[in-house]
């Protein structure tokens, strides 16, 4: 029998937020590809396009027009998952067919009025004006009583289902703690009850005494490949003070998040020289009144491409029947990030 | 106030299998969709391809030549997830770094020797050969000392990332069972030691009472869009009696499932008359040696195909991050499918 060497030997790893176990192949990686390709973005749009629904003053899909805004612009999405309408509901229900209506509200965030923009590409003071409207958000939403969880996201690239390239993000905020934030609420609490500490504040001290995964770091966040990753370039943002939620953040904390936030998606656009597709998103306290103690803000960047721009990881068949698969080490994707300039691809060109 | 309507109001239905809710928006359905479009498959193929790597005679990616093989065959993977080599290994890991040795077995399945058929536009009796050696596959692999669990799947189309239209499953047998599978395990038990009965067959029960979610049945199975489902045309085949696994199944009831497999498979193809995409898989007991008296054989069908045929439900952003959302309500999605003829639409053509 040889022994044991993580990149060559299939094994899994746990993952502490969802208890649950994830599969990695190293030696997978060499497999060939004769499936599906994505397309690319087209590298150079225009600052204003006269058929996007989110540049400033055109006409959106329900005939309202956009002000000619300047820099972050807010506003409720037009097809919102979510109505803000109080329904009157009989609480009964057979077994197997528990239901309840869900309130809540979904808003658009535009980063710029400059349609040819992403994240990594805009200046730092503007990225920390979206960090200040996320932090507005979080706070006006989660006044409402009937708002108690609000999910901030962003999804980017057509092959992330984002229908438009205009930067922007949105907001969805309801009644209901959702699943998987719930799942990774109690884990948190476990630790925290059981340790007195912040699991991800525990974590991330190891992960920067052992410093093969960390791929970024200033005074305010660490960006760490989870040792947990699923996807093939996932990174996690993390406050390296156990912050509950965007609130707790100072001024010099939001710039500091905008400037990491600006610096990782700049490793991904350098990573294959095209401006890189993910769903990214915070995770951080409800806003249902209730205390948080165990929360510790953290930010999820899951990318979906794999090899090169344009072979993705599909999680499809055994991942969605039985558990997430990679095949590319977490270590050895850290490896290829910590090595990539910040300095936007773009910019040399 | 309005009073709630479910095909109306967006609302949170309860998942048993899962232990988790998920959120449906009925009426979102009408947005306008500019974003990413799927290719949808070509619709003649031959009967052989000189360039298939699963067609009989042909030579496969590591050099070896595939038999003149007439109906199933089953071969290890080339490239596969897991080894069956076992290593050595120290189980001392620090917190938050738990990671354990994984091995097992890949294989594929190739369900016909005809490179342009799929599973709807099979004979039966050759269907029913595909479930034969599902039943001898599990049987063998489980009876491997190291082999606990036996993951017998379908990624069907280039959309669910199949990268080969020649008519193949595949099966994932390893030592642990999988994240997912535990999950619905421990519901599936926890509801048997309360109430002595299986889940799934109570479940059945009442669905075929209220006859709103179900697509077909035979003596032996039924499928049910479930109250819980997430895609858009999701279903799953249940046996109307509770078999724990394959193993169970006589030769009459093998039939039965090949039988509805046919039309299951068929109705999803005449739904927009295309090779209709999608990824399946069996749900049934671990091959652990314990005894399983809570498990219910059943089969899931992920199609990813929201609207059209070139308009997929993108599960991204919110649903990474947050929980599963769907927008056509289940009922919707099982009076399109109900009402769908079981005779292929190329049979007409
Ligand atoms: O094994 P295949 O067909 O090469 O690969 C496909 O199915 C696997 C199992 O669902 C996934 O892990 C891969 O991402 C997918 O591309
Ligand atoms: O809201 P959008 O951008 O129209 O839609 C996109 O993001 C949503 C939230 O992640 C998903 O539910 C949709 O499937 C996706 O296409």
């Amino acid at each position: 029998n040889s022994s044991f060497n993580q990149k060559k030997h299939p094994h899994r790893r746990y993952n502490p937020l969802l208890d649950e176990w994830i599969l990695v192949s190293p030696q997978r990686a060499s497999r060939p590809w004769q499936g599906q390709t994505e397309k690319t973005a087209e590298d150079q749009l225009p600052a204003h396009d006269p058929n996007c629904y989110l540049c400033s003053g055109n006409i959106r899909a329900n005939g309202e027009r956009n002000p000619d805004y300047q820099g972050v612009y807010v506003f409720d999405n037009d097809f919102g998952s979510l109505m803000k309408e109080e329904v009157t509901f009989s609480n009964e229900q057979p077994d197997f067919f528990s239901l309840k209506p869900e309130r809540g509200i979904n808003r658009v965030i535009c980063f710029s009025e400059n349609h040819s923009l992403t994240l990594p590409e805009m200046e730092v003071e503007d990225i920390k004006k979206v960090v200040d409207v996320w932090q507005e958000q979080y706070k006006e939403l989660g006044a409402e009583d009937y708002i108690n969880h609000v999910q901030i996201f962003e999804n980017k690239g057509s092959v992330m289902g984002c229908s438009n390239p205009h930067p922007h993000g949105q907001i969805w905020a309801q009644s209901s703690i959702p699943s998987t934030v719930l799942r990774t609420q109690e884990n948190l609490k476990k630790y925290f009850e059981k340790t007195g500490n912040s699991l991800l504040e525990d974590y991330i001290k190891k992960e920067l005494e052992i410093n093969e995964r960390i791929i970024l770091q200033n005074e305010d966040f660490v960006v760490v490949v989870p040792f947990w990753a699923v996807w093939p370039y996932e990174t996690m943002i993390v406050s390296k003070r156990k912050a509950e939620n965007l609130l707790e953040f100072s001024d010099s904390e939001k710039l500091s998040l905008a400037l990491i936030i600006k610096d990782v998606t700049t490793i991904y656009d350098n990573l294959f020289e095209i401006s890189f597709p993910y769903s990214a998103g915070i995770h951080q306290s409800p806003t249902d009144g209730k205390l948080h103690a165990e929360w510790h803000f953290h930010m999820h960047f899951y990318p979906p491409l794999l090899r090169n721009a344009e072979v993705k990881k599909f999680m499809v068949g055994y991942e969605m029947l039985a558990e997430p698969q990679r095949d590319i080490t977490p270590e050895q994707s850290a490896e290829i990030l910590k090595n990539i300039s910040v300095m936007h691809y773009k910019i040399h060109k």
